[in-house]
């Protein structure tokens, strides 16, 4: 049974959650628990899309891959001494993925130091990513041994994908993917 | 001032809903207004996800374009005649997309009668939207003058796209896709 906690926070970009909250949750019940995480029991997107949050961001010291979300908030959560001092994740033992700007979150945490990361193609992201000790690139997703970053929404998919073929190997994450995928023409 | 109303349900799959949802949001404020609407104020997704709706299913007639999301509880909304009661669209007018088994609640209504017409690959479905007067192709996306049709939750990027275009032009379709698609790599 693997356990995967997304972390999210109040002014999350709504794709950047339930895309990954949608696909990770399509493997099956018995082999993979999934919940959304955040430093409030309710959070709402940048959209104004109001949701309860499974469990606090203390839940993610004891997942076998934390999924950082994206949004405006991140940076709010970035600079909180709080969020930093109960994340404490273990790379050596955990799989880590952040999409956009949750990339910066990943970064205050330490495991971007002397990476190479992607983000969303912000100037205010970059300089947060390079204050971490990150090289920010301009590619779509970015691995390093258990720390990957995506950059901008739908690469999502490629980054839930590489998470799911960490914790399940590729075959699963592909068949789970291709659940999604849009349909193939039989015509072409 | 153009107005796009989603239409939902409860057991609705988060990407249907959310990636357009989000798509849709992208565009000014001053420029579109976007809704969520279903038969009931609050909804919940199939995996537990529970939102506030913005409006009833009857906001859908005052609607520029409506997009049906899809999901389990698509078979029931479609059984239900006061769901065919109330939408009464009009598709000389309105723009109607519906992704995965939202094509069944575009049949329910009689809008793909004579029409070829895409949905997730399941035989209920097929079944539903033959029963509609419709004949279904294992296509990713199937327009049709002011209709559009779209298989497997991320077509649902060019369905949004499409919806763009036909109220707001194909050049601000695009820009808004592309606030979203995978960041291209400078390197290649």
């Amino acid at each position: 049974m693997k356990h995967i906690v997304l972390v999210a926070f109040d002014r999350f970009t709504d794709i950047d959650l339930f895309l990954a909250w949608d696909l990770f949750s399509r493997v099956a019940a018995d082999e993979c628990r999934v919940q959304i995480v955040a430093n409030s029991p309710r959070i709402t997107s940048s959209t104004g899309i109001a949701i309860d949050c499974h469990g606090t961001l203390a839940t993610a010291r004891e997942a076998d891959a934390v999924y950082f979300c994206s949004g405006q908030g991140s940076r709010a959560l970035a600079d909180d001494p709080a969020f930093v001092k109960t994340m404490r994740l273990d790379e050596s033992r955990q799989v880590l993925a952040a999409i956009d700007s949750g990339a910066i979150l990943l970064g205050a945490l330490g495991h971007l130091r002397g990476r190479r990361a992607t983000t969303y193609p912000s100037p205010d992201l970059h300089e947060r990513l390079i204050a971490s000790g990150a090289t920010p690139v301009e590619e779509s997703l970015v691995v390093d041994g258990n720390v990957a970053t995506a950059a901008q929404c739908l690469a999502g998919v490629e980054l839930v994908r590489w998470v799911l073929s960490k914790l399940f190997g590729q075959e699963m994450a592909d068949a789970t993917i291709a659940t999604a995928a849009p349909l193939a023409s039989k015509r072409s």
